[in-house]
């Protein structure tokens, strides 16, 4: 499996990928998830990809060179398109034609087309702008009214600190923290994903790449991040009190509501009278 | 969807459940996961279940009554079977008795047969006992030597912590704890787990139910674990540095190799020459 997490901020773009990929349990690989696309002073485009490996090698494959009839009428690929949502076209084209070449066959062996996407970045002249791409090669945007960032792959583990942390005002180098100790909790709770990362942050307006860093085993801030997140989470958890059922407080009885409830307490259930 | 965790430690056991049942967006309902079967001075089981609602309640309907050869070759029911292990067939076999029954009528109308139970608890004679049912009525135990919890349903996003807390030796009050704490992070990352949840404490050895309770929004020991551990968390959070890239520690980048690698660094892909 696979966890990549990609956020849209105020003032930027975090995009943090595993590299763990299995076939089963005794076919464990490393392969990069996150491929970077830059033509300094005019865009920025990060692609990050989860599912089939397969599938997603052919999707990169055919993306450096896939021309689409751009929202202008005119040709773009990847390099020329005016807007990143015409990328997210250009993204979603691809996995359409690798639907169409192996769909069939991947079916006759029971295999489901599985497929999920990540690209983001910037053009010159347009905001930055994040989209989720489907196996249907359809998409949806992040970050305009709603949720600000996407996961794909083993997102559930790294949900939860996230939804407490990250909104769009979120600085840049926090947010780029709270992807890290997402990635941590999914690590501890998920052996399909592993070591190393790839972490990439932008700057918003910068149309460069200076913030990409490939981390490993070794990797001192990560390794700063593994300790004390789960230290300080064990002391929270410690000084958090104990339920009480004696009437003290805090008491899990006390809480018994005055007024009777639309469902009854709990009742067991006796054996039966021999 | 459903949230059920259940812990075997050495002091007891702990099961907690949350009760939102829904059937597409606009059908929720609260529905009872949790039930509890008492003999005072000869067995407490208590059973949990996720998956289809109208399986998991047939299988209920089924269970007070179904008998199987026990272990001794005698007939035997919940209640009067003599260990735990045969209550966990029983469970199977009522499981294999709606899948009978219902699979087939599920499979014309394309749905899955998704049921998962866990069933726990002690009977006199025998230590406490704690089992994974699954919808093929085969079943796994939890904490001979192994992982000392199960989890049905909505599992990943209250795994992180738990992994990070429990241990057999675990004291029973701070299992609790950790249950609830579980449950608050799953409710805060997913729409289809609901309050109100069912607690129930079992103390190794005293066969009998006295720490049962039912808790909704009333609830004040619960309401101070939704506080106080998103509060500190985000406490943790802020006390941890952020990243640096400019060589001061914690430096992101510090943690580079300095033997190569298997993997070479990330590199970005630069446009091609116009």
């Amino acid at each position: 499996m696979t966890y990549c997490v990609a956020m849209r901020l105020n003032a930027g773009l975090v995009f943090l990928s595993d590299s763990r990929t299995n076939a089963g349990m005794d076919q464990i690989s490393t392969f990069r998830k996150m491929t970077v696309y830059e033509k300094e002073g005019d865009r920025v485009l990060v692609l990050l990809s989860a599912g089939n490996l397969a599938i997603t090698q052919a999707v990169k494959q055919l993306l450096s060179s896939e021309t689409i009839e751009g929202s202008d009428g005119e040709p773009c690929t990847i390099w020329t398109a005016n807007s990143m949502f015409d990328v997210a076209r250009i993204v979603g084209s691809c996995v359409r034609k690798v639907h169409a070449r192996d769909a069939d066959a991947l079916k006759r062996h029971g295999i489901d087309f599985n497929c999920s996407l990540i690209i983001g970045g910037q053009i010159d002249g347009e905001t930055m702008r994040l989209f989720n791409v489907y196996a249907a090669g359809n998409f949806v945007e992040a970050g305009i009214d709603g949720v600000c960032y996407f996961q794909i792959g083993e997102s559930k583990y790294g949900k939860p600190v996230i939804d407490r942390v990250v909104t769009p005002q979120t600085p840049l180098q926090e947010a780029a923290k709270c992807a890290l100790i997402s990635m941590d909790s999914t690590l501890k709770s998920n052996l399909s994903v592993g070591l190393p990362l790839d972490l990439m942050v932008y700057e918003a307006g910068s149309l460069k790449v200076d913030k990409l860093i490939h981390i490993d085993e070794s990797n001192a801030y990560f390794r700063m991040i593994r300790t004390t997140w789960g230290q300080r989470l064990r002391q929270v958890f410690d000084s958090i009190p104990e339920p009480t059922w004696s009437g003290e407080q805090p008491d899990l009885a006390a809480g018994a509501p005055a007024q009777p409830q639309a469902m009854n307490p709990l009742s067991k259930i006796s054996a039966p009278n021999a």
